[in-house]
């Protein structure tokens, strides 16, 4: 078991066997309620039934376009009218998504109910489910809107990154190879060389030792910046152009595989401004290329124009500079504010045109 | 000047001699946006010539159907629009609905965003400017959606007091008696005989003197139990009761009035349940009356059913008895859980046929 420090409340991240377990020990108590991602419905119906009465339980279909003002407000609604109360629970069962939602509503709902989490996907038991945060997109703004709240427990399941997709699954360790190469070089060559035996079908061992030391990296930094205004800002390494792959791709790139592809951006924009050797490229670019492998090719076909207004648009820059999180070798990121057109723009041209594909 | 902490962040109240002056101080800084109450761009559009730019400025009429997420899609919009970013500042100017309306943006914008509030009615001035609450309204619950994150600074202007209507100084008042009530007796007692000196045409010295009073009763409380899971309920003092009226009469009580009404309940009430003597309720109602009056007509012509399904449906409650503080005197209010069909709703029936109109 983990505890997170948190100026809300400290919570903690305990590990279950399986799905039916997590169950057994958030259910069974009055007023509480479940926001449960449907394909997590579907695939493990049976092991709700019995323990979860229906009529507490919400299914919701995961997608960017539930997270908006206009869709949450059904989901309110219905909270409030099946009788949540303030001294409530609410559990959120599914990956992103719903962590973004449910975490939203907890945060806003009574000006805050006690929340419990149990993340489905990968990225979500890695990354996402420590730190506090909320995303939730109005108009064409994308993740604008949020909050800080941490659910009061997050519950671990293994088990349920089996049903995943192999993407999804790389998808998640992008955010991983992100943190251990944030931790530094011992760290990141242990997971390199411990991923060899990860497959499709596969390695869930490693799997779960890495989704420990991931939170074991990223700790230190919530705690000491939850809301993101300072040291935080370095586990956005890769980030600032990952967000624009995906967003210029129309999302045709998972998420974590973006990150990968936006720090092999970001540390070859880092050999241009001298602030590490070209060899540390180089051997990145080789060790990450399994793990992107062909989502480049969607790269290739994106919009340059599109990547370059998201990259100017995102919420991290505040003037015509762009602060990004740069790169003196493993262990060493730095945020440094970058010139958009004399250094950004051709080193990013180049990285796409040259060495992805 | 006073400070208040959080565990947001800490943040100043300062008083300004004029409008023109709190303006001053927060115009002029790229990146500051506004949202003004239309009747104060009205009645102060002088003032802002010059000083801010029009296109910082979005002024909205306050109603309580603002308070929605249909109504608050478009300000975030025009925020996102006009160039507000993540270390820009948003400048509140108006009373409750504009608090919690610029409240729950600056809350919720690019996950907290930095804001500074001008308080323009006495309810805002002397109670909720500090604090850190907001309220937004969905389907039919009122209040029900909310954020806990102050302002960064309050600018408090007396002068913009002097243009509000007579029964908005009242409603202002009866946040400034039920603070007084909690402090103790000797408190209330000053309070009661210097509002002898308050009429419709004057006595803004005064009431600038208990602005400050109240916020230092008020202060404590906030600072300890912040988010209001404990002995910051106190200060709910007379609200189960007013929220009641309130929404019953269909908002034709002002909101402090109906707090100083659900005073006289709580406390006929706790004479009932036997905490205070019979003589402190005759006192407290002969004192309350010009404070109240004529408005206890607004509750004889109530419908008394709504009136308790109100108090039934009010946050605070969470089982089917009533969380109420309830009195044992000037200063020593308590939350006790009160019998609802045994003690509350007889109690409740008897006060307004007896006592009221």
């Amino acid at each position: 078991m983990l505890v997170v420090k948190s100026r809300f409340h400290d919570y903690s991240v305990v590990e279950y066997s399986s799905l039916k377990g997590a169950l057994e020990s958030v259910a069974g108590s009055r007023g509480t309620f479940f926001l449960i991602d449907g394909a997590i419905a579907r695939i493990y119906g049976e092991d709700f039934k019995g323990l979860i009465p229906e009529e507490a339980c919400i299914v919701i279909e995961a997608s960017e376009e539930q997270k908006s003002f206009e869709r949450l407000t059904p989901i309110f609604l219905d909270l409030l009218a099946r009788g949540l109360k303030r001294d409530g629970l609410l559990v959120i069962i599914g990956g992103g998504v719903l962590q973004d939602i449910g975490c939203f509503i907890a945060t806003v709902l009574f000006r805050g109910v006690r929340w419990e989490l149990i993340p489905t996907t990968l990225l979500a038991q890695a990354d996402s489910c420590i730190g506090s945060k909320s995303s939730i997109n109005i108009g064409s703004y994308k993740n604008q809107i949020g909050t800080f709240y941490p659910p009061h427990r997050v519950l671990l399941v293994c088990e349920v990154l089996r049903s995943l997709p192999w993407d999804e699954i790389r998808s998640g360790l992008g955010e991983v190879i992100k943190l251990q190469l944030i931790a530094g070089e011992s760290g990141f060559n242990e997971l390199m060389s411990d991923l060899q035996r990860v497959t499709p079908e596969g390695g869930w061992a490693v799997i779960s030792k890495w989704v420990g030391r991931s939170m074991a990296v990223k700790i230190p930094y919530i705690e000491e910046d939850e809301s993101d205004r300072g040291i935080r800002n370095i586990l956005n390494y890769g980030h600032t152009f990952g967000h624009a792959y995906e967003s210029a791709t129309h999302y045709a790139i998972p998420h974590g595989i973006a990150v990968l592809l936006g720090i092999l951006t970001a540390t070859y924009l880092s050999v241009r401004l001298g602030l590490v050797p070209a060899s540390h490229y180089q051997d990145l670019k080789q060790q990450l290329h399994p793990w992107c492998h062909p989502y480049g090719d969607e790269l290739l076909k994106a919009d340059q124009e599109a990547i370059f207004k998201a990259i100017k648009h995102d919420k991290k820059n505040t003037d015509d500079a762009v602060n990004c999180i740069m790169t003196k070798g493993a262990g060493r990121m730095e945020k440094i504010k970058v010139d958009f057109s004399g250094d950004l723009v051709p080193s990013v041209e180049e990285f796409i045109e040259r060495e992805v594909g």
